[in-house]
């Protein structure tokens, strides 16, 4: 069998606690003669600072890179508000992406039927969500020069940043689009500002031209992006895939989770180009929910997202698909079975632990 | 009686409908010497660009420029979707916005409580909703250069954008904010995204300066926009005025006019700097709602957010604060008995038309 080689970093805040709960059902796989995976843990964010002074350290950089797959939980918190710009928890993961090239942002929003009324939408609007924004995630204002405070004189300053966008940039993550709606609902959303951002009509233009060449089959149409923040909200279910730059997708994946009431429930993959002579792509699975330090160390985390990262990543860097639906199904029937954590209690008696939530979904597994 | 100069653009889609019950409003007021207004009416947007072959004539520029305040209803629509960049619609609406001056946009979010059922929002999440987007509107992305698509040979293209803020224009739409804040709950909420862009460092770093110096009375508190567009959704009743740049401030007003169920009834003002001299501020009113090209013509589209907007005028440009009260009244009062146009119509018996609904308000006042 072969070893598949996990790098976790934890981060800030919840991240120690809910990451635990993965490595729980990973050692027993392995145990168990499942699978076999490796562990190695790192530090990122405000732990990394706290330790080595730096976001990440270049050791931690290299065992990363070495890994099958990352999984990191979350950076960041309040602690860390004041720390030089450079070193700030952020980057850290913003590095990850950038000298990774993990490009490709899948974020799914899929509202689970027995959580629909925790979400602030009225539960037709809701109920059986199923949209996966695919959002661009190494360029745009993120990465782009120049990026600086310039100092003009007589207490004035000029910032400036930079959203910078090339062809084969636009096409490599509209193409992830296409070919991920064809596995599902058959319809790509494109969403920019073309009607004031160059940016946003190279963006158009190219995702056009992507779907004539390759992808005729599949149904597009195009939003602006603040029309589409509009929509999420007004009837979300219109929407199978969403793609969109990294600034648009940053908000709009944050908006789209929130309406399915799950927002400690929802995982995300960071892929990568493949190698083109292995096809193995790098890649980092992360939940899509913050760092939570109002609640971090208490065992109030819903580990759920984390292990659905987990579940993410068998299935597109492990190849190990039957696994991962099946870890699917054992957090669904643990939903099923009215456990809950804390943020989705609702009308539940009472809420478990992250640790009992993690050996529930063992359990059931 | 001083003669209030009103330039009105009608513009594109239900801009004609709408802008038509604004006048049929201020003639009556004209006609029984209530107030005096002059009206002239100027081209914009598609319905320019038909006639002139640009966004807006320089000849309607200089009337706009020689008017006391500016009303617009809204341009575009897919029958200019292919016309060269910088005479698309969107180009009149922009150069108004940045030759006037007008940096700063004031976007309430208001649900009316007799409306809060056609809202996607759970009712009591959204129940008395009222928040003030301030948004700035003469900066950031929309206007920073470079700004341009260029061809970098062997298919592939390079798109630029720029975001810029210098210090002043941060610190002047931060003081509208707290000075509407100080005549509301007394709390802003200012938000960017420091944590990757420079310029969210130097808003926070003014915003917080302005703060100590000259408000430390009002509440101020800082949320990242992609957690802000999650707290619209989740909370939108925590906000008071929110302060924001220009791409940001186009996003979340948007999904904060969404959540009130009411966007045909949303008006909006974008104001310029008071003139040493005169006091006076250049301003232009319109709606936050859009051209709605598939409804244009037909009598459907609700006139109140014109209207309101008509309100906003009154209120900000021609000092007419009482009268500014009684169409309001009117509005609600409308409302309260039950008439309602096609967007707003719920489970009430019947819809009434654009015009219909202009002259039940004139009838209430
Ligand atoms: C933590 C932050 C840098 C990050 C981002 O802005 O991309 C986060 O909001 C996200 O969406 O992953
Ligand atoms: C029409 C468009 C240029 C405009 C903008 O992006 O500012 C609109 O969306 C708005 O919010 O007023």
């Amino acid at each position: 069998m072969s070893v598949n080689k996990l790098f976790v970093l934890p981060g800030d805040g919840i991240g120690p606690e809910v990451t635990a709960e993965v490595e729980k059902i990973a050692n027993f796989l392995t145990k168990e003669g499942i699978a076999r995976f490796e562990i190695e843990r790192g530090l990122v964010g405000g732990a990394a600072y706290d330790a080595h002074g730096v976001a990440i350290s270049e050791d931690d950089m290299a065992r990363a890179g070495a890994a099958d797959a990352i999984l990191l939980a979350a950076v960041g918190g309040p602690k860390w508000d004041k720390v030089p710009y450079d070193v700030r928890p952020e980057a850290g993961l913003l590095r990850l992406r950038k000298d990774f090239n993990l490009y490709a942002n899948l974020r799914p929003a899929i509202c689970y039927p027995a959580l629909a009324d925790a979400s602030s939408l009225k539960r037709e609007l809701v109920d059986g969500l199923d949209l996966l924004i695919v959002r661009e995630l190494t360029g745009g204002v993120y990465f782009g020069e120049p990026k600086q405070i310039i100092d003009l004189g007589n207490g004035q300053k000029r910032a400036i940043d930079t959203q910078v966008y090339d062809t084969y940039e636009i096409e490599r993550i509209g193409r992830i689009a296409f070919e991920l709606a064809r596995k599902r609902r058959n319809k790509v959303t494109s969403s920019e500002k073309h009607n004031v951002m160059k940016s946003g009509v190279l963006w158009r233009e190219v995702i056009i031209d992507l779907h004539k060449r390759e992808f005729p089959d599949v149904e597009l149409e195009h939003q602006l992006a603040d029309a589409l923040g509009m929509q999420l909200v007004r009837r979300p279910k219109q929407f199978d895939v969403i793609v969109t730059d990294n600034l648009f997708g940053d908000m709009l994946s944050d908006v789209a989770s929130m309406l399915t009431g799950s927002l400690g429930m929802l995982p995300s993959a960071s892929l990568g180009a493949e190698d083109a002579k292995t096809g193995h792509r790098k890649a980092l699975y992360e939940p899509v929910h913050g760092s939570a330090p109002d609640i971090a160390g208490k065992g109030l985390a819903n580990p759920i997202a984390m292990i659905g990262s987990f579940g993410m990543a068998l299935r597109y860097s492990f190849g190990l698909t039957e696994l991962a639906d099946k870890l699917e199904a054992a957090i669904a029937g643990v939903l099923d079975k009215g456990l809950r954590t804390a943020d989705i209690k609702g009308n539940a008696p009472k809420a478990i632990s992250t640790s009992e939530m993690g050996d529930a979904i063992l359990a059931e597994l």
